[in-house]
């Protein structure tokens, strides 16, 4: 008894996919990724047409789907983040169907309560046994943690495993079990390793990034959170790694040992893990070599679903007990909305992720951004899409000024008293206006190209095409 | 927040707990549970009626619920397994409601699909934080694999947390995660360390056990199984584990590299692990104290739940891929049918466990018992309960010779010309008789106090009353 079939496309006759089907993709992998456009060229050229993508996020390599989109193989799409390519094309209208966006924690919370059902999932597994057992802490496109995977796994009707590493069964060390997997196939490389992840992350170097990353551990330091047991999640850019430099500074110099850290994980969290800084990474995904080397090898590296990580349809879930989020914004208007779907022009290049999930459930929410990006305001009257609730964002930090959200009072107070560059959001944005100039007015006005749902699944903003 | 309340009654009212509902038990923590005893005493003392109680296994430390049965605050009972104590009190007719007994494979397979609901599960948790992370492998009650217990966290409307050893959240090598769980109760102590497991299990000295352990290695030996990449389950008993002994020897002599083992695990099958003579070990429940260190400190002892074990309503379960297991029988009939349910006088005392699971999925499934026990023979015409199907049964060994399946005829010729003691099951049965005497004929003729449902849920036998 095995599960492995020849090739993609008999594993796509075996699980009976036909025209209309919902398909769903992860993106673990991200832009090294071979297997959306596997799988699409192959359902493609097997003549299926109609199909509904859930892929968790699409990245320029998933360029492809745009000619896929045109020739109505794909006529439907719903992702938890776009990058710039494709984004811009579903701005300028290829695709009839608004697009759906979701955040990490929604798109697995719809999925766990059957309000995204899913056809087939599509599972790229950096390593896998014939049964279907698979990890993506080994193989020579390990990815470290699946984390966003478990949702398509358990959920979908039927489940297909694609992988390059083809181990033994029982795979040692397993991460989704074989009790949900149909199919498995073999091919050469399921991803482009030196894309899939990068082998360091470094911290910037950049002035501007480095103040703004000095202010906003300020904030961490006055907020009353920075204390034994404190939870910390910060992204994988340069000035998001430099908050936790100085988070860790100041750590050391006050000898506070943190819970949990989270978020996409890099060597810099693990080094800190190491340290003895915090007890254990909750890591829903990899962004490094290093935190795939600690996930495979450190038990106090847990891999997480985007069950446990952020989903409002769960009990409870990681975030829900986190103390302080360091997020990004491309705009952030006077009530503290903020977008991450689309640029400035209301192009879309980007889209939640765990962005609405941490801000609603971290004690904490500090937005890091500088004041003027690209010759234009960061803050502006009010967001070309709103991905974040303004209410969910305690804090927006630039390099010329703090802005507290007006229902944290005594936030503000205690980063007054610590002399720290307090703004109105009204007066930073003045500040960016003297500048930069009081930017033309975007109006898109155009049909609704996507909506965005907030993560309890509920219509929080629309996207509309451009000219 | 937290989901911590102070007491079990808090936890029960918190769940809303009310007359008729199902609740459910997982049995890790074995003859030294106290968890399942505590809860029934608080809702019998809060009033609560007419409770239907699933628990993995009913032991006799359980033996207080005969009074809640009497009493109406437990009108159902559904088992995997339950002992003599409690077994015989249902034989006698206390409870109205047949019981329901499946197996191991069958209950998490029922539950998965929604055949067996659950409102509120109970989960004894040697070690949890207060949002119900939990795990078996550490605390003062440490009982190793919560294998069972993942379904009724998976799928009971309602999940109370009981631990004993409760911890800074996030729980460090997490086994359920917090996203089931609806409330956690500290209390001082879960179970009896004693009993949850014991310090080490032995292998027999008894030369009829020793005798039947060394005949079913040689039938290993001689169906082709035991080569590189076997896989082998066996029992916790000394019998059991002196067919371990004999196989082990024989994998030293011949260089063999075993995949995986599986079962109760034991020292001795870890042992085994650690001598490389097998890669891992799937864990669904540990038996001994090596056992639980093992899990918790070797990687490539993995704990898996009761549906990655043996559910047949999962897409694949890992007795599917099992090569050889070793079973046990209070009798077995001239048809290979196997009686694990009762005792040769009708009395319930035993259940299937994961006997008819295994017996399924191995490629070859092998009963060893002494051919007369407690003067009664093993062998009869018809079993008094029909707990594994003669045709998932390929051989029964005793200590005076083996009967092979007559489905089974290449295996038959090979024992045969390995030398050995082949014998028709009905020579068998008659050698005993002669020894012991053909036995008064048991007829069990009451009403229905048991359904005995196969792993597929469908009904296989009925165990009636007893005078």
């Amino acid at each position: 008894m095995s599960k492995l079939v020849g090739s993609v496309r008999e594993a796509v006759q075996a699980v009976g996919l036909t025209d209309g089907m919902t398909i769903s993709f992860h993106h673990h992998l991200r832009n090294g990724d071979y297997v959306l456009n596997m799988v699409l060229a192959e359902i493609a050229g097997m003549g299926l047409k109609d199909l509904n993508v859930n892929a968790s996020s699409i990245f320029d390599v998933h360029e492809p789907i745009i000619e896929h989109i045109k020739k109505k193989v794909v006529t439907g799409l719903e992702v938890n983040y776009m990058g710039g390519k494709v984004g811009r094309a579903i701005s300028e209208g290829i695709l009839e169907k608004p697009v759906i966006f979701r955040s990490h924690g929604g798109r697995a919370g719809d999925m766990d309560r059957g309000a995204a059902k899913v056809d087939v999932a599509f599972i790229a597994a950096p390593c896998a046994d014939d049964m279907g057992n698979m990890s993506g802490k080994y193989g020579p496109s390990a990815c470290g943690s699946l984390g966003y995977a478990f949702s398509d796994a358990m959920c979908a009707k039927k489940v297909v495993v694609i992988t390059d590493h083809l181990v033994p069964y029982p795979l040692l060390d397993c991460s989704i079990p074989e009790g949900y997997v149909d199919v498995v196939v073999q091919v050469d490389k399921i991803g482009d390793a030196s894309r899939i992840v990068s082998g360091t992350t470094k911290i910037t170097r950049d002035p501007v990034g480095l103040r703004i990353a000095y202010l906003a551990s300020q904030v961490v330091k006055h907020s009353g959170y920075l204390k034994d047991g404190f939870s910390f999640q910060t992204g994988a850019g340069g000035a998001s790694l430099a908050v936790a430099k100085y988070v860790e500074e100041m750590m050391e110099k006050e000898g506070i040992k943190g819970s949990f850290c989270m978020g996409g994980i890099t060597g810099y969290l693990v080094s800190m893990m190491e340290k003895g800084y915090f007890e254990t990474i909750l890591d829903v995904q990899c962004f490094d070599l290093a935190a795939i080397a600690s996930i495979r090898d450190n038990k106090n590296h847990q891999e997480i679903s985007a069950t446990r990580y952020a989903s409002p349809a769960a009990k409870s879930c990681a975030v829900d007990s986190l103390d302080v989020v360091i997020l990004g914004a491309t705009q952030v208007d006077t009530d503290f909305n903020v977008n991450v779907h689309t640029d400035s022009n209301g192009y879309i290049m980007g889209g939640s992720g765990g962005h609405c999930d941490t801000a609603k459930g971290a004690k904490l929410a500090i937005v890091v951004a500088p004041l003027i990006r690209a010759r234009l305001p960061l803050i502006v009257d009010q967001v070309l899409c709103k991905s974040t609730p303004g209410e969910t964002i305690d804090v927006i930090v630039t390099q010329r000024g703090i802005a507290v959200n007006p229902k944290n009072q005594k936030l503000k107070e205690a980063l007054i008293a610590a002399h720290l560059p307090v703004k109105d959001i009204r007066e930073l944005k003045r500040m960016a206006e003297e500048i930069a100039g009081v930017p033309k007015a975007v109006t898109c006005t155009g049909r609704v190209v996507a909506n965005v749902l907030y993560r309890d699944g509920t219509l929080m903003d629309t996207i509309r095409k451009k000219a």
